[in-house]
């Protein structure tokens, strides 16, 4: 059986990292559904999904490393494009990547106590971003 | 249900990267589903697949954060293996990962409007690859 | 049909990197399932799932990259929450993914000859790791 559900979440963009662990298992808990996996996708081009112990530090530490690799000031060719100013953002995102498939068994998600998974958006302003998830088991 | 599908793709290689947005969904269209998840996955060990805007600034963009993440002329330990120039190859494709799994609902991609999936070759020749769309719905 | 399995690696931690094809291909050969997807996830915030010609030189050359991402040395901010020192473990796993989906056909991973399903620690000690095998195929 297949469950199609949608998550809105507020974000602050910036990096701004929001825990949706609670928000899946609920959409998980509604379908009614005891053991499968859930597909979750960011749309749009500019945030991510990945799982991370959700604190600040930890939480601080990951935008670091993608300053890094893909730094807020430096020079990028999307910019030329429309005038945009989040090139870094759009390389954020494709490589954090816009879909994680979760596990369940029994009604719960087979995560670690201290891993969540959370919704990064790299956009340089507020967005409201949705995340489909699509729950197939039985 | 459940439908196989394969694309294959035709690339030059050293970060050629590809739309290959309109084949997943002309799949989709042909397996006759109408809601599910489909998960892609590219065969090979130099190549990944992610989402991003497809347009050349951005494209670019993204090959120069992996070229900070691991540059083209590093000394790579793979090297010394088969006498191959691809070390950079293997560690971007790994990083960038070999599978995406998008839902779809009412046949279409749940894709933004300036988000497309696309495929990146990272190997130093021109390849033709193979992606499997494994196509799980109802 | 459904069928969910565990897979349990034993690892040094610190970049320890098992290659576990063989586990995951029996496990689809136990479930009697020709066709479709394993999801596979590891449990835990300091690992993670991708695919590499898993060689010596390949793997030692992942590691090598992601020192430049997140080097074990910098400064992490999680330390300070408990005194912990694998800040770059968590960084690491988050960028690397905690998921991996791989078809499969007619009973065989559609892996390349050269790929193989690596489980990378980033843990700063030996761990005892869970890797939750979720089958749907028919």
């Amino acid at each position: 059986m297949i469950v199609s559900k949608k998550i809105t979440v507020e974000t602050r963009g910036n990096g701004d990292t929001k825990d949706i662990t609670d928000l899946v298992e609920d959409q998980i808990n509604r379908s009614g559904l005891s053991s499968g996996v859930v597909t979750l996708f960011v749309v749009g081009s500019t945030a991510g999904l990945t799982t991370l112990e959700f604190e600040p530090g930890a939480v601080a530490d990951l935008q670091a490393a993608l300053e890094r690799v893909a730094p807020r000031e430096a020079p990028y060719k999307h910019h030329f494009r429309w005038g945009d100013d989040n090139g870094h953002s759009h390389v954020r995102a494709a490589l954090v990547g816009p879909s994680l498939s979760v596990p369940f068994v029994e009604g719960r998600l087979t995560l670690g106590t201290w891993q969540q998974i959370i919704l990064v958006d790299f956009d340089t302003r507020a967005r409201r971003r949705e995340v489909v998830a699509q729950i197939l088991g039985e």
